[in-house]
């Protein structure tokens, strides 16, 4: 219920991070909803391996970085209410990050920002600077030589699974979800939405959480939306037989990253892949570069088997930023987007500060400098 | 070029049947071409296996039927056009068909109207009357004690290659091709088409053959198109080890449809599942269903190898009819649509006949009833 | 380390759920172990996804049941074990079962066995009668109407994720494990072991675990091992969006069976098809076969998609009992195999039972009427 | 039928290029032939693509190269053959050879030894010296500044599809075949072959060519067979839209080679990884290193889509030559193997003189020197 104590109704139009999170959350206030998802190949949420953890990042925009640190303050709460619902099936832990580099001048830079930032941040946990053998007895395939910086607080996350959890939470809790899609168009400064069958869809709010593919659906009401898809190819490893569970993330200070999930799985990621419009192929030279990446910082994964290549498309305005809350013009109209390669990190986040300005309540961080068209 | 020698610019906006067609035949005529075709799952073409054989159906409209005839009229210059061109695998085969029916009353009126129609047309080749034994020679699998009519002349197509070597033809011929999505837009009585990068593209002519997906591309010029998608679960199956290259195509004149292709492989169609929207997935039922009507009429496939399950979505309209033609309040806006489960048959024909008339020459058939909007 | 304080060499042939379970458990007791697995389509642990409640089975021999039983009541053992060393990727999970048939007379029947065996097996939780409704909510596609028995301590089992597990806690305490072939030969006494390269494995004991293939792997020793596949097909569907992690197992009293996993997934069990070979193929009749059963006790999955089939060859004899125990005329061979659907129920217990053997302790039950060519 | 005119029966293990050509070969004589193949991941057949055009090889040994150069030849009947017997889907074009080196030297060596070898063999075709823009024109993503050499009579093979052409060919005259494992047991002086339920099956002729698994098989009858697996990962790249299916192999003059297949699909190989044993996985630095030396060769294929990556065991003694004929103290055990990367290439000619030897006639090519055990 909102702040009147009313129900309202939303149509949440994606279900990937942002969405299923929005969904969740106001599922969970009482209110009725509808998640309605395309089937594309190549959705950023259903390719995401990720990571959770904001202090290395060497991003500088404090407002940026607060909602990256909120973000993963937030994934304690989240984890914690769908295992109270019943969702078992979540793809995060909490296996620390190692962060390392060839760079010495990096190295320490990284260890200063790390020390700063985590000082006031207990969801961080310890912070312990490891020799290589050290290092490599977390991470067995690192290569020899590298000191590293431990952050036992950092976690991962299989996006697929986090945000099918969240979207059966809703379900659980009433909503309605069924793949489809949605056309808006525009009548006396509301917005309405008909479903493929040319059915009206009611609703008091239309949230649009449709990542990389918003412009689309945006453009029929004359809004020019700016993110536009950023390709990324991430490679997946199996060391078969080896216990990867528990292995920490591995953050090298550039763009690539290195992640364990329980089954013996090593992901590797990812390209940036520009003005890749929707080119949903594993190409020769994308997998070459990830491989290449890869076995650089982690000759030890040379024998392991390549179980699979994924693709996914980050939702990305031309300086990427978060694009959240209602549209100027329209009475019934928000957006939820444009995290990029932080969607992992900031959605579930996110798409609570949607859901609470939606209702009425007072987001946890200010988004009024996110707004849609600001 | 066109009448007046001028050569034109062509967006053709799908690359199933009927897009790869268009394109190919103003290719063919020396104009410029940019086909733009986004990735979905289930398009239909991509999940046909069909049948050329219109002697045999039971479909009453005398319009709707010379289309079809001349569809699969239109299959020889078709093929010998590629193969003239260079282009190998083609994926199509004549290999005779077998019209059988439990029903000895509707096998009598197939039979009659098999010779009625075929009076006239020397492509539908030889028809001949088989006794149960000498048709399961020509298929092995079938169900004892069925007689049959072979119509000589009958053919199997693999959509999913036809249209590859179309396009690719085109190619050849200097077109351009590349996956993304397209949206319009209206500007002074043109339609403006947009890539995902918000550029423009510029064409004398904007085709869309977008098939189940036009309705959606439509709608922000302020169209309700009237095509929905139409879901198939097609299965097929494997008999390793079984030359089946030259086994005829089965029609049991009910809505399904049994043929094979040259790597030992069967195909059993399908679900017409109306309302479906877009959803791709195979169900417990449609399978349950397609399995059930196969074996029945083919028992001796019970121990074929199930190699997978297609989904397409053919675009039907609430009575399935061709859409052709210009897009009445636009000066350069025309469409390909409509063609439901005759997109195999009619496709290749259908485009010949847009591209014809969008060239300023007389259509080989009236196309005036399949006007837009008429 | 064994009765005597010292260490043994022992090598596993089979990573299945007897072998990883026997590895495991002689890994657990201090020895070295080797598992060499050979790679081959249509293993039964990998396609296995059961079910452990033997409280309702049929089977009447009181040994045999006395088996099951004693599996049932390790697994709570063998999970807490290996969450203690850390695996947490079991694929198991205490979700209850759920007991129906359409036979009143033998629903009875299943109620007074039930009764009766769980009297004195506390690790069977609560027995409760369920009303159709009831049953219902716990697992909503089940057909109207059927009363249910409900036993809180049936569970399910991913067999492919939990020998996995098996296997990465004994590599953890230093076990190797690779995939390739072995030959045995025999030497004065004695079988020797080679692997694909023709290098000799030394080692003390030499237990073939290799389910439907022993044999092959047997008769270059002389012997004539009485085990042969046994196919199964088994259908995955998923209901997205549903949360089915705590659906009860579904055991309708016949030969199939249904239970689901946490990610939407419901598992449709299985044809049984003797004297099979090694076919590994999905066939039309297997799936339509197991497909109608589902259908037919639970309609409400009519509309799941149909994910995968898998396919598992269930090591059976003519009679399916269980072989445990040293080969007769060998100084360092010993079977572990036979158990046929029954390998998820007993696997993990019988390779435990295996291991004391071999270690020269008394097995838990009695294991003499199982040894090898009694 | 032999050359005294009687019919004999042929039991052939495996259905590779070897064995499916000496069962195709002793079928066209008149004979009953069963053939029983185990299901594998890996074999060399199924994964390799490859190219026939012994003329530019390096290889030294003159009797190997007479193979080579008959093998070729043998093609242009093999492929009469089977079309005149109604196969179609044979994976078999004659496209040309272009031979490119880096090294001054070496391409001047290969071009004297093409014209050595081609001189006296008109299947060679035409050959020509090509500028680095006539060969781009050829194969448009090769590097610029090679100049080539343009064999006319090169040819590329799909050898998954030419073997079940020639096995469908010889079911077609009568033969058998299934899926299955066959265990053999000496019984004075002859081979005794057993299948998987203990059955024997009676056959004048034992004859395996179960390539990198033959060593496994002969086992039992203390053979110690010097085959071993060697391992090659091969990508299969797409490039979409582009009519590839006249394109030249192509042949770098190292151990790498590239073609490429109708459906715009190229084809990049290999690794050769000795003591391998059955790895039967892709891995991370085998899909580095074949990706590496494409992009090297032929960097215009940066944006070719990867669609998949095959293994397969190539059949490799410690030096590569073929076993062809009975085996010594045995009445009625023959082998074909031994070819390693030269399968697809000598693989039907080599099936062919066994065939002949096996019948009583006299091959074609003398193969005393590759006698098992010699």
């Amino acid at each position: 219920m909102n702040q009147n104590g009313s129900t309202m109704k939303f149509l949440i139009i994606g279900a990937g991070m942002f969405g299923a999170s929005t969904a969740y959350d106001v599922a969970c206030r009482g209110h009725q909803v509808e998640i309605v998802d395309e089937v594309h190949p190549g959705k950023a949420t259903l390719a995401g391996a990720g990571i959770v953890c904001p202090w290395a990042t060497r991003l500088t925009d404090p407002d940026w970085y607060a909602m990256y640190a909120a973000g993963a303050r937030y994934y304690g709460e989240l984890i914690a209410g769908l295992e109270a619902r019943g969702e078992t099936d979540l793809g995060y832990r909490r296996v620390g990050a190692l962060v390392v580099s060839e760079n010495p001048a990096e190295f320490a830079a990284a260890g200063e920002r790390i020390a700063a930032r985590t000082a006031d941040a207990p969801e961080a946990g310890e912070i312990r600077r490891l020799g290589s053998t050290e290092a490599r007895a977390l991470f067995p395939p690192l290569r020899e030589g590298l000191e590293a910086i431990h952050i036992a607080g950092g976690a991962r996350v299989d996006a697929r699974r986090l945000s099918a959890a969240m979207v059966r939470a809703a379900v659980t809790m009433g909503a309605r979800y069924r793949n489809d899609y949605i056309t808006l168009s525009t009548h006396g400064g509301r917005a309405r939405a008909l479903d493929s069958t040319g059915r009206e869809i009611a609703a008091d709010e239309i949230v649009v959480c449709a990542g990389a593919w918003a412009a689309q659906i945006l453009r029929p009401l004359g809004l020019m939306h700016p993110v536009k898809p950023q390709k990324g190819q991430i490679v997946h490893l199996r060391l078969a037989g080896t216990a990867t569970a528990n292995w920490p993330v591995l953050l090298p200070m550039n763009s690539y990253y290195m992640l364990a999930f329980d089954d013996s799985r090593i992901v590797v990621g990812a390209t940036r892949e520009d003005d890749s419009g929707f080119d949903y192929r594993v190409t020769a030279e994308g997998q070459f570069e990830v491989l290449g990446a890869g076995l650089d910082i982690a000759p030890g994964l040379a024998d392991a088997e390549l179980i699979e290549t994924r693709i996914g498309f980050r939702p990305a305005a031309s300086s990427v930023r978060p694009i959240i809350g209602r549209v100027p013009g329209f009475d019934n109209l928000a957006l939820g987007n444009g995290l990029g390669a932080g969607g992992i990190s900031i959605g579930p986040f996110a798409g609570r500060l949607l859901a609470q300005s939606l209702v009425g309540e007072k987001p946890e961080l200010p988004i009024e400098a996110y707004a849609p068209g600001a």
